[in-house]
């Protein structure tokens, strides 16, 4: 197909057009998928999460010159958890990364959908097959805001990095989110400000408690210094690129790359059945209006919503050969 | 059964209990729940969100008062994200509602899962219709963090609360997880702090330009002054309670109400489905050993996940009388 060569040829027309598809959840993006899954898994894939303020864009913009510099091809997916009822956020703070849109060995994208924040978490996955189909060597995915979308993304990422600034008091919620324990590499951004001292503290003293053994890697802790001084700050983030580069040789020195790679292809198997099986037969259930005469007798209290579920799976099953819980 | 009719009389015991085989993901819960279900639907609901920090078991505390001066009974269900890496967080700050621990009337229980957040989920459902069958008139559901969990509490709660406090930066991070759009009354707890004003106005933008028509009511906000004076945070307080009040009334007089039902209804539907179908099949696929090899061919790009879910739809439903997405 024409689209999927252009794609793999690295066109950033087809490859928009193609998660822009993935953004409206069209089937056809389905079928594209499929045939540029032989030609991803090549990339390398870095998450960067932080609550937002924290200063993740600058910073990735920071990675993109480092990574140039080595003159590797970078993609960027920016994604936007698009409120799941206005269905209208927009993107705004990208203004600093257009220094890098005449570079062809650069794509950048934002990601967002409408719809639930759950269709988003699957977009995220087949939006980076994309970029890892065009032959982008390194994927940056920045994602905003707290809470499951940060988790989500160790599922896809080689290496997580945690942007924190101090005095911000986002630290115990980051830990409440479980953010913590998938963080590869810490950033305190903004280091000179007051309260740096005491995060990192809080940090080492989280990580004492809570850091599974992870391939022998212990996350690393890295202060970068407010954009103001523009020097100091490249230091800082060209810093943050040889702890990347250090975690990557780590995963493959001690064989713990297979292990991320497996819970990647499980979460995508994972997505794909919720995608192929449990959508379509709510769909069916809604357009047949089966679905709105179960709410009926759910609102009158007739049944539950386990025995309805029950007898759908009898109904739609072929044998129940996996056990459903029955009554007691 | 003994257990459902102690749990019906208010023991707090078996309640108690209920919601650890709820937290622990029990198959014998949901029967439980199925014996439990006709006798649900007769409490109001009422959900309090915001990040951590901003005062939120405070307030619950003062709201367990203002309902036990009118005499009604009141269940407190704090609902705590464990870390679904570690599986270890802890609920700290309950101890402020002690003092409620002798009245019999009010029954407050925290609630933890180990596993995902999507486990949280599901089980915030169940324990609310617990707390419900126990004959609590009253439900207060308190969640931490901030993301899909207070999103989720806008698919239980007749009425949902949204708690902020000024200069707390925490503004822009709320928008962006769609929480704005689901709060029926906004509470600026620590008002007296710097930085009210601003914070008052930029909510009253955000429901400008986002707020769609909800049954004819507009979000009330309520300014609460800091605990350091008991008296004038009491008035706050009942304010809030008042708010709670009128919102009720016009959820009934608009009709409004059966839509909220509806929506509960129906993501409790979709849960159970969930839980029925989806998680069993994918149980089977593991402990066969079907999983494993999936994970191989995956591995090794022979497939694609959105096959591989292709043909267990093919595999294990009866037809495929809802349509699956073939290739193109």
């Amino acid at each position: 197909m024409e689209f999927i060569r252009k794609i793999r040829a690295g066109d950033v027309r087809s490859a928009s057009q193609m998660i822009g598809m993935i953004e409206d959840g069209l089937p056809e993006a389905r079928a594209v998928i499929k045939c540029l899954f032989p030609f991803t898994g090549r990339a390398r894939i870095i998450g960067i999460t932080g609550s937002p303020g924290v200063g993740k864009s600058t910073i990735v913009d920071g990675l993109i010159e480092s990574i140039r510099k080595r003159g590797k091809s970078v993609g960027v997916l920016a994604v936007d958890p698009t409120s799941p009822f206005s269905g209208g956020a927009i993107l705004g703070d990208r203004i600093r990364m257009q220094r890098h849109v005449g570079d062809p060995e650069v794509f950048i994208r934002s990601l967002a959908t409408r719809g639930s924040l759950g269709g988003l978490a699957k977009a995220v996955g087949d939006a980076i097959h994309v970029l890892d189909a065009m032959g982008k060597e390194i994927i940056l995915v920045e994602t905003v805001g707290t809470g499951q979308q940060e988790v989500d993304i160790a599922n896809h990422a080689h290496t997580v990095i945690l942007v924190l600034v101090p005095g911000m008091g986002d630290e115990i919620q980051t830990i409440k989110a479980g953010i913590m324990e998938i963080a590869d590499i810490f950033v305190i951004n903004k280091a000179d400000r007051e309260g740096t001292r005491k995060l990192k503290m809080d940090i080492t003293a989280m990580l004492e408690v809570s850091r599974a053994c992870n391939g022998g890697w212990y996350p690393s802790i890295t202060q970068i210094e407010s954009i103001s001084d523009p020097a100091v700050f490249e230091i800082g983030v060209e810093e943050v690129f040889f702890k990347i580069e250090d975690h990557y040789k780590q995963l493959l020195s001690t064989n713990f790359i297979n292990e991320r790679l497996r819970r990647k292809n499980m979460y995508e198997l994972n997505a794909a059945i919720s995608a192929c099986i449990f959508e379509p037969l709510l769909e069916h259930l809604i357009s047949s209006g089966k679905f709105a005469s179960m709410m009926e007798v759910l609102m009158r209290r007739e049944t539950d919503p386990y025995t309805l579920a029950e007898e759908i799976a009898k109904n739609y099953f072929k044998t129940c050969n996996f056990s459903i819980e029955s009554d007691t």
